[in-house]
């Protein structure tokens, strides 16, 4: 048997995702090998993490302040707001450069079978942001049977409201060979098929 | 971007072993769903293990205490010693229950072509500790080419002080079939072979 002390740290480690006891034991001997600096630093870190980041009051993307710094950039398009489960999601679509309208984080989706009903996601928030001066919703949620499930209850609701709201496209990625592709993404392609110009 | 205290956490977590960007990021949002209570318990863990754990004096396995709860234990037979490369190795054949000497944990092996030579791992007190009392070392390295070559460097040294020095056999790991096993592993278990009784 390991120490108690290193044992315990082993149980905090393996709290993380996807860390079992094999790979929480190398962390920890990792950790032990760290100098007091980077010890402090990582400490810290924690701490800052934990009491300074927060939601965005707005949007629901991590924040420092009340605000996030795109609900705070005023130079974003306030009339589009694209909807996407998690914070990681907004993330990738940053990365594109392209979108310049603002975000609605909805920290999940619908899903009946784990228990996930829409009041326990974040989507109160977004039909109150959903007045006449909204343009358009783009629904960017996963297209998984979760994430479809939450795109149509959007759109319904948004109907009611008569905001214009679209959905992300299904298709092939980019890059792909159709003979790799599974049979929903093609049987997706074919249906949006649009013509050439 | 991510909030910069966000991306500090993230940092921070990269520095475990194997843990990239994207592990990285989702230990850091589990991190932000833990409670004020878990959190107090993962950073107190961590400050007790840089704090109190370190090598036991003797033979170098993790210890709370000058020595580690093996060379505490007065049953023990002390004159055999079984030399391992790291922590994780002692544990591995503890969970036997049939090994009942000590130990000595090396802290890695000889490797020059990562320019890790024998001054650089825990060899000295081996040797200092190999008295006329002691009456076998069972050289327990990896059957890996810096494991092997340890082994040798360690066989001779021991020879020197006239000590009774064994090497932990290789040949088919128990369960394996013989047209999966390597063939160095094959070779290995047909030298070793032994008369059946």
């Amino acid at each position: 048997m390991y120490p108690p002390i290193f044992e315990t740290l082993v149980e905090c480690l393996r709290k993380f995702p996807g860390v079992g006891q094999k790979t929480a034991e190398r962390y920890a001997f990792e950790f032990l090998k760290w100098d007091q600096e980077e010890i402090d630093d990582f400490l810290k870190a924690c701490s800052l993490a934990k009491n300074k980041l927060h939601k965005c009051k707005v949007c629901g993307n991590l924040a420092e302040d009340d605000l996030c710094e795109i609900c705070k950039d005023t130079t974003r398009d306030i009339t589009t707001i694209c909807v996407v489960e998690q914070v990681q999601d907004l993330m990738a679509m940053e990365k594109t450069n392209e979108y310049k309208g603002v975000y609605h984080v909805l920290n999940g989706a619908i899903s009946p079978s784990k228990g996930i009903l829409p009041d326990d996601i974040n989507i109160d928030a977004l039909i109150k942001r959903c007045d006449d001066s909204i343009s358009e919703v783009i629904i960017a949620t996963n297209p998984t049977v979760e994430g479809e499930t939450t795109a149509l209850y959007l759109s319904k609701l948004l109907e009611k409201k008569n905001i214009h709201a679209t959905r992300i496209a299904h298709g092939l990625p980019m890059g792909a060979h159709l003979d790799y592709a599974d049979e929903m993404t093609l049987i997706k392609a074919m249906e949006n098929r649009k013509k050439m110009e």
